[in-house]
């Protein structure tokens, strides 16, 4: 039996743990963050009986106090802290949160001596080398949800690192991936959220677009699997069937395949080194016709993935200002404030106007995603 | 230092063996197995300085002790199995002598301590479950060297056994992938030896054309990975890019890939756990446009490869007879004494014409091998 603590239980990552754990008997949910979806909050509680919940809101949190006497509650940024440290003995915190609100939990699990299974991509780039040497420091696992790494993480963890040349990134190329640059101009939020591939919340479909996503995977990448930047390469692939591949000095390139589906990257994290098997996984059909397809990463038509290398690059809080700037524009894009091409002027204007801080502290970051934000929000939120 | 002997050193894959340990400092190439190539035995004994050779025939030997009396010599069958048990200390054994005559000098081998690196098909399909009884027997360790068994062995053997749901193996399709069954019917010698993708001799040449490779592939996976025939699956992959699958219970495909190139699979099973880096290997391009495409094998374009599932579940001698009949009958059209697609024919009548032996021991196999072989030049060979 696995213990688990889960950020983000009402996401999109979130619902698919719990289909996981629907079907198999070997976990046990003890605590749970979710966010405003109160209705589907009082669902997951009836259905798993966690031990403490956080809520986004004080107000949400004593509704469901007055409902469940005998369950513990939390809210806000200490609530998710809460949940991540919740358990006495060591456990594993599941961090499916979106959005730098993640970091603070997945360093409190990890100083707690709990295993990470980590889909927020925001902890790792804006605190890779932090959040590494702590992992190091607390021996605990880190692993991936992320269909890309934990496809690295499965093709590479098991051979030696020096053998590793190079991995290799697949991306989809997004929902625009048949548009050239000219063509994006006046691209609706709509048309963004089309995702030819996946099923995912609006953020990262957005981010797919831009590929901002493949250049935080990058950052990620750099840090999980402690590879320079020119180890790390990146390719169209429209499918999204081959999730990245792992060469190695002799030639021999490694690789993870399977339908698109965010639940086998999951239940990999869940069960490894086992590997379980799921009804609802449907398994890749080689009795019929089928292609995989690849072309280059073309940094003319997607710009910002050639900037997520040189910040990554640059290191110290360049990683942050990228990804920060990228919340706020995909923010703005979302709530029909800014047009689709303006994601790249703000990310571009935040990095240009930005100066380095090496060696950030874990306060240093928060605060400067704090200033850098506001910075952004006034300048580019019309009112 | 790893100290080698090599069984066909002048074919095809030995050829390849002597370039990776031109390059290579880790390896002694201590006692080879030539056949009748005395030219190029010459070079290699002159650049390799072994310290045992075996030749085909006596008289070819009786030349090259005149011309290197400090080197020890020997001869025929009873030669190889001197080359391939010639290391006092533990040693490697690389098998890549084509045909049942490689079985005897591998089980010396094994016996003796050595570990084995195998590129010969026939020692697995006729013998597999001896030859894996003996290999646990005497703790050695067996590492094949073809380049679809290499890459399921790299895919799989540090994964949970009970995890694998299948296998699918990857073919070509051969040289007259683009024909239907009514195009093979004249086909010649020369336009079966035109392999689209691989380099190989001219015996698994037409072994591709006729899916009996492939064949003899699923028969050896089946023993090497202990995989029972109905988790092992093959398509047709033109490209010959991914080399072969594994399939995890959770629904992940790890798969190896690389350009076809068979120093790849020599290069890993001689460095492994290591893996070297070699300047002749070309590493794949991801900068360029290109395709990776998958059809269902057909059983009805191929024959042949359904009747090696059918051996195969028969165990027994019949996988023997499957391989000897075909032996025989590759050796005909060669000789251009039958038609491409009377080798189907004779390896049909004598699986049909066959009683099987269960259990069969080493002598069974070696003794019907041999009647088999007479019964069928006598019916088959057009004087």
């Amino acid at each position: 039996m696995k213990n688990l603590m889960l950020l983000g239980a009402t996401g999109s990552i979130g619902s698919q743990v719990l289909e996981i754990l629907r079907e198999s008997k070997e976990y046990n949910l003890k605590s749970i963050a979710v966010g405003k979806n109160i209705k589907k909050a009082i669902e997951i509680i009836n259905e798993f009986n966690p031990e403490f919940v956080s809520l986004q809101t004080k107000e949400d949190m004593e509704k469901l106090q007055a409902m469940y006497p005998n369950i513990q509650f939390g809210y806000g940024d200490t609530g998710l802290i809460q949940v991540a440290t919740y358990l006495k003995e060591k456990g594993y915190l599941i961090n499916s949160i979106v959005g730098m609100v993640g970091l603070k939990p997945t360093v409190a699990a990890i100083k707690a001596g709990h295993d990470i299974l980590l889909a927020n991509k925001e902890t790792l780039v804006v605190a890779g080398n932090i959040i590494m040497d702590l992992v190091k420091k607390h021996n605990v696992r880190l692993i991936p949800i992320d269909s890309e790494h934990s496809t690295i993480f499965q093709c590479m963890m098991k051979e030696r690192r020096e053998d590793v040349s190079r991995i290799i990134i697949t991306a989809s190329g997004g929902s625009f991936r048949d548009k050239n640059r000219s063509e994006l101009k006046d691209v609706t939020v709509e048309d963004a959220l089309k995702h030819p591939n996946w099923q995912m919340g609006a953020k990262i479909t957005i981010d797919s677009a831009t590929m901002v996503n493949k250049g935080l995977e990058v950052i990620e990448a750099h840090y999980l699997f402690d590879l320079d930047y020119d180890k790390i390469e990146t390719v169209i692939h429209p499918e999204s069937i081959i999730h990245s591949m792992v060469e190695y000095n002799d030639g021999s390139i490694i690789a993870g395949l399977s339908y698109p589906d965010m639940r086998i990257p999951i239940a990999y994290a869940l069960s490894t080194p086992k590997r379980n098997n799921y009804s609802f996984i449907e398994k890749m059909n080689f009795k019929k016709l089928f292609s995989l397809n690849f072309k280059p990463m073309d940094y003319n038509r997607y710009p910002l993935i050639k900037l997520a290398y040189e910040v990554g690059e640059m290191g110290g809080i360049m990683p942050l200002v990228y990804n920060t700037a990228n919340e706020v524009a995909v923010r703005l894009f979302l709530n029909r404030k800014i047009k689709f091409l303006e994601i790249d002027e703000i990310i571009n204007y935040a990095v240009n106007n930005t100066e380095n801080i090496n060696n950030p502290t874990l306060d240093d970051i928060l605060k400067y995603d704090q200033i850098l934000r506001r910075d952004l929000e006034n300048k580019f939120e019309v009112k």
